[in-house]
């Protein structure tokens, strides 16, 4: 039994909880002895329902969905972990990080990997240069460990941009393994790194939420990324032209198809690969957000993303 | 009556003509009398059908489409002039410029117009330094004047992509002027004169035609542009970076729609707009181009660009 | 300071109203202080929000949505002038036209512009003929004057087909003058007056609103507009068969794509640009809508008729 | 065994002929011994397989697709009955008529069992009033007699229109007393009859082959019809308002979908009936049309009005 | 008057009502006397408005939607019928199938005439083996006999796959009659029997409402009607391996497009002309339920399996 | 120097070549010394460019596309290896297998790794129990190695289907090992090694290419295979219905959307990915087929099956 400041993925059944929580949901239910108020709060490490038992009406008026908020409140079963509430009211101060959904892998250790992949995979000089110019460049490197990969789909968490990409640049490093003659490795491999470098320019933090931002609504993140990409070549002397193009070319065209927002089609083999190794981690981590919301169901409600109901029957 | 040198638009009935043309179209044809040989020539002022009666099929071994041809011939009345060849071989030397189709309209004068936009239209400062630092290039402008606007569809000649975005200018500046409460003129203006501004590196002469670069079907004219224009912005000091994003997203989103290569729709009134006046210039100029193939019929065939007959019938 | 009847666009800070309003929307929220009843109010001038504090429930039986209502109010500024209403009751009698939104150009003068764009850029006999037999119907002038151009998407009030259609005939005017050698000045700018005719019989005024009338749905404005075009051609001696069937093309094409209810796809240069026109016209409007919404947000909500969001954040 | 005027269905192995015959495709084709002259010609009942093999190129030159021809040949079996010409010289004068494909049922009859449905089905004075003032004008029935139903597609012969319009009759009457509580069936049949109406002037004959009018290119056959429909109910005093409008609905969206052509979609039950009941007389046409192409193989080429491959092994 | 057990059918006004129903609907409502409760009671012959006045909240306490209530009421008359409730609890037994809407016309006879078409129209000795061994498989005729033919499109009661096949097989034999040299009946009729066959093992009973099983979401009902029909052949000796497979085809295909769920598109004529007989059915049943809704509007809400909105004004 | 029996990929410039081959193309061309046959021959193991000089009209007609033929010849270098004709004529008799197109990879050694994948990958008893039933059956295995995996798209040759059976395995197997937690490694890797069982009964070899049969057309490979295995799992008393159920589901969806011929999508995480390998296997190898047809172009030709052209020039 603890009490005091604790994370939501360290909260057992009675434990007295006294910390800040982001507001995630907010709504006013009705049950047998009249309304309450029902919250899901957030931290880094996750999510968790609450309760608001008494003056549910009034206590609704105190804080919005957004707000940090001061809880103390107990840890029931009911099933599952639930706080019951007994004061809760707006925080003052707080760090926004500490409350944005955050990846459950090691930041620095995904980095590591991330930028060893260039010294590993590699060989040619050039190509290394522009890798490491980018990747070395402590504004780069700082927002690209920060970034979701997304806002809602899949990856939309602090870390998320780089778990996202180790996972590509892993399937385009098995895929270039598995077709040497067929494939460019290394121009694949970079390719994988860079395609959606420009997320760091789409996202931002807004209170303690993930928002996408003008430039990233108006450009996009595969001409923004293209854009950067470009920048950091024109300031390396002798980088081939024709390279240069293809590696644009993979970075714009790696959604694959002109309605999903690809500038131009994948017309290398290398930018075909690299597009449906995106979609093989986009897809899986969507599949898994959505079989998450399933809880004791063996159907997801239709996913407008995935343009489906899904099937979670065959995990129990 | 002529005889030597002569353009095509001036060849009349009875002239013997003894010049350089490029090969447009080749083909053997059987008539009452054997085989005969069909060409149409092409040079900077026009095309005309050409016929070789004797020894057809060994003269059609000397030259292929796309060579250029010293021809001696009489021009004839048969249903429209028509060049009776007596002597063609291919040529040695000549200026591919000669060979390739050219704006019926004066590209220097069209270039004052289009550069007198800037100080007629526009009075913001950073703007007008922005629109002068592009086309006050010297490379810029020299391949600006010459680049056409398309490969096939529409404008497809040397000036063509000024003729094009003067049309375009002219067209927004008439929309501006009659929504004023609605449109941010200046920044329409500007986004009407630099829509197409990657066309300049997507299309390059080859021969005696045009084709598309590798880096014009692999980056796309809209991606180029914005990228031009973005290199451009960067070098001037104290450019508002709203104005810059506004601006690359036009020029992103000209095309209107993803499916049809815009990596973003147009989020702006003046971005819509600008899409709208692009395609009525292009459309006008593809009926155009299709009703000039129904010579007599009053109706066109099938035209995959516009996707549908056109009905040529009330030009008579 | 006033009291008594007051339009909507003039109401000021401390204004009495005692006047009649259309129930646009209404609600019942809940505040600090308990509920409250939130009504937005209309009449032909515009809208304003509306509040009434004590016994909101049971006022809120009194009156529903498309009715009009007596209201004694006090006009106060909550982010923007809001009327704080003492007493609220169904009107008993009122003339609907008061409470329908109305252009806010004046509807006269356009009608002027209007028809006089037959004497000024019509010189065929027959098309004059033709165009002043339409125009000067007193029943059509009647319901042309007061139709609305859509139901909610752009130009959704009174004298807005009219608006909308003298924009059309203006931008083809334009377009003419550009592109004299391709356009058919005549046959177009008589197809933008003709285009919208239909809607004369489209919509109706029930209550206080616009509807779609039965006949409207079933059968739809271009081949209503076409079925009036045909009768009045057939009425005039003499009129060239092959225009007529030129008119009835544009107006039945006029959406430009058979999934947009156009049976007909254009096919004449001039059917194609009527259609560019009108569509510059809805969409210029539509964004003009939307942005509106936005209030004090960079971007508006989806819009489904645009398909997209928009960003108002450049107007400011 | 005979000699002279003979028609195509008749001819029969052994038989000498010397008919006249329309050139329905031309073609030089290489042999073992040299180059012959591949023909099909056509008469009202049918087409036949024809040979030049001497002089084949020069008498190549002698007539056209399109054109009538007299021919002077025998009748052998060479996989089939064809004709060995003998003599074949561009005919002078002769009735189109006599070359265009017909209908192997009985006109005559049919239009009989056609006008017979009005009386048998229908018992509304109106209704029976308007289609006797349409099907008893002597101009229509002339036209309505000879129509095919289409150029390519399904019924392109002369009664063509006739056949399949009774077909939909026949179709939409079984539904009618099928649902007799969910259909409205005279208006269902007033439908049927009335909804290919417009095709009366959207074919005509050109040569001896039918050709899509100017009018029908630009307007359609459903608004043609519809047009017609409508000056007809203008004419009858007292004609419901309601069922003009109901009626003209059916003809305008019997094609279905907006892609389709239909500028509205179905509506009403009696709509959506008479669009599937035209579709399955239309579709079972076209494969009946596509089989009979199969010859001796069991898949069809690609058809690209059913989008698809058909299977004909199934009738053997 | 009567007192006691009662079916919604028979209910009138006075009726004093001590039953049992299944609670399709529930909601809290505000009038002007505070909160009622109102209900939408159903059983196997219809469905029925109800009303609690009194205690409301506690009483919406009781029971969900889906569960079965013993209802004392009196039947009042309030714009129709409608139950005023006075005690209402969650009933202890039941049998379900009370409780599920069944179609309205006799299933024992409908059975008598599907069964009966096997002798009257189909002479091929395998063919009838084939059907009979289907059809009297006693666990087959149990289910064929309960199922509905969907969950909300169109004969969503028991006995709606019954009644539907039942009329695909009447409009199939029609058509077969109307083109007997075109269409191989026998095979056909079979196909119409045999083409919702799936279904029995799509839907399945779950409280007093049907559900889609897992495996009818995972395989769809022609891929399992399409297995069952497969297994049933193997057992036949000497079964036609030819027909075999166009039976399957009939099967798997009658969804016609492929983005409806057909794995593959119909290739023969009998393929096609079951696909469009089972459309008419569906479609027409749907119309009749959507324009039920309409009540007294002449317009339906937008329907999104029909994807429009019907006119229902046709009908008074 | 060889003279005799030799296979394609053994040809070499010089030598004399005296073996069968099939005629895979076969046109005349006009040189300049007049008329030439161009061919081109295959084997089991390529194909070359071949040229009769003399006679060439003649010896056309001694053989037709997919004939085998006797050829003597002698080998030159003209922008390639080819073969200079000098005696061809029909062959009396040959094994079909020997002029097929064959896999460049071992089909002994690919099916030990893929049958070994069972002993390996899947633990499951029920799962093992199944994969060896099917894949033991002598019937399977021998079709299985010798189907190629489509007509013309991808893996077109013998053992085709094997080698891409095995890639997709691969893939699978490496996707379940990266994200254990999500995915049901076994259920995965049977899904994948019984996606395209069907194929066994699509394809048939007709003379010396491959064609797809009745079956294959009507049914297509997915629903074939599901219902394969199907009966397969019936004979396994005790096998998991849900697992069933699950496996027929990955077979029928693995074309992913239902325009591409996929019954159901997929709708469980298992048969997602099984999709997306499948494609990035068929992708791959088809890039590597359009490319091989660029020779010495930078780009290839339209390609309708990846509907875009395809930049080789990164391969030189």
């Amino acid at each position: 039994m603890t009490n005091s400041k604790i994370l939501i993925k360290d909260i057992q059944q009675g434990d007295f909880v006294n910390s800040k929580f982001a507001v995630v949901e907010k709504s006013l239910s009705l049950g047998k002895n009249g309304k309450y108020l029902r919250l899901i709060l957030g931290d880094a490490t996750g999510r968790i329902e609450a309760r608001v038992w008494n003056d549910a009406e009034q206590v609704s008026f105190l804080f919005n969905v957004n707000d940090v908020v001061d809880v103390e409140a107990v840890a029931v079963d009911y099933n599952g972990i639930q706080l019951n509430i007994k004061r809760i009211s707006k925080a003052d101060s707080y760090n926004p990080l500490d409350f944005l959904p955050t990846s459950s892998k090691d930041i620095a250790k995904m980095w590591d990997s991330f930028r060893k992949t260039i010294s590993d995979e590699i060989s040619d000089i050039m190509l290394k240069k522009l890798l490491y110019s980018i990747f070395d460049d402590r504004i780069i490197e700082q927002k690209f460990k920060k970034s979701p990969a997304a806002l809602t789909v899949h990856h939309a968490w602090i870390g998320g941009l780089l778990e996202h990409t180790l996972e590509v640049v892993h399937l385009c490093s098995f895929i270039s393994r598995t077709y040497p003659e067929s494939l460019n490795k290394e121009l694949l491999i970079a390719g994988a790194m860079l395609h959606d470098l420009g997320k760091i320019s789409e996202y931002a933090v807004s209170g303690v939420s993930f928002q996408q931002t003008d430039t990233g609504k108006l450009l996009g993140h595969p001409v923004i990324g293209c854009s950067m990409l470009k920048q950091k070549i024109d300031s390396i002397q002798g980088f081939s032209a024709s390279t240069a193009v293809l590696l644009q070319h993979m970075v714009l065209s790696h959604h694959g198809k002109l309605e999903w927002g690809a500038p131009v089609k994948p017309q290398t083999v290398e930018a075909e690969m690299l597009f449906l190794c995106d979609l093989i981690s986009a897809r899986k981590t969507r599949f898994d957000v959505v079989k998450e919301t399933c809880e004791k169901e063996s159907w997801s409600a239709w996913d407008r993303f995935l343009e489906r109901r899904v099937f979670a029957g065959n995990n129990r």
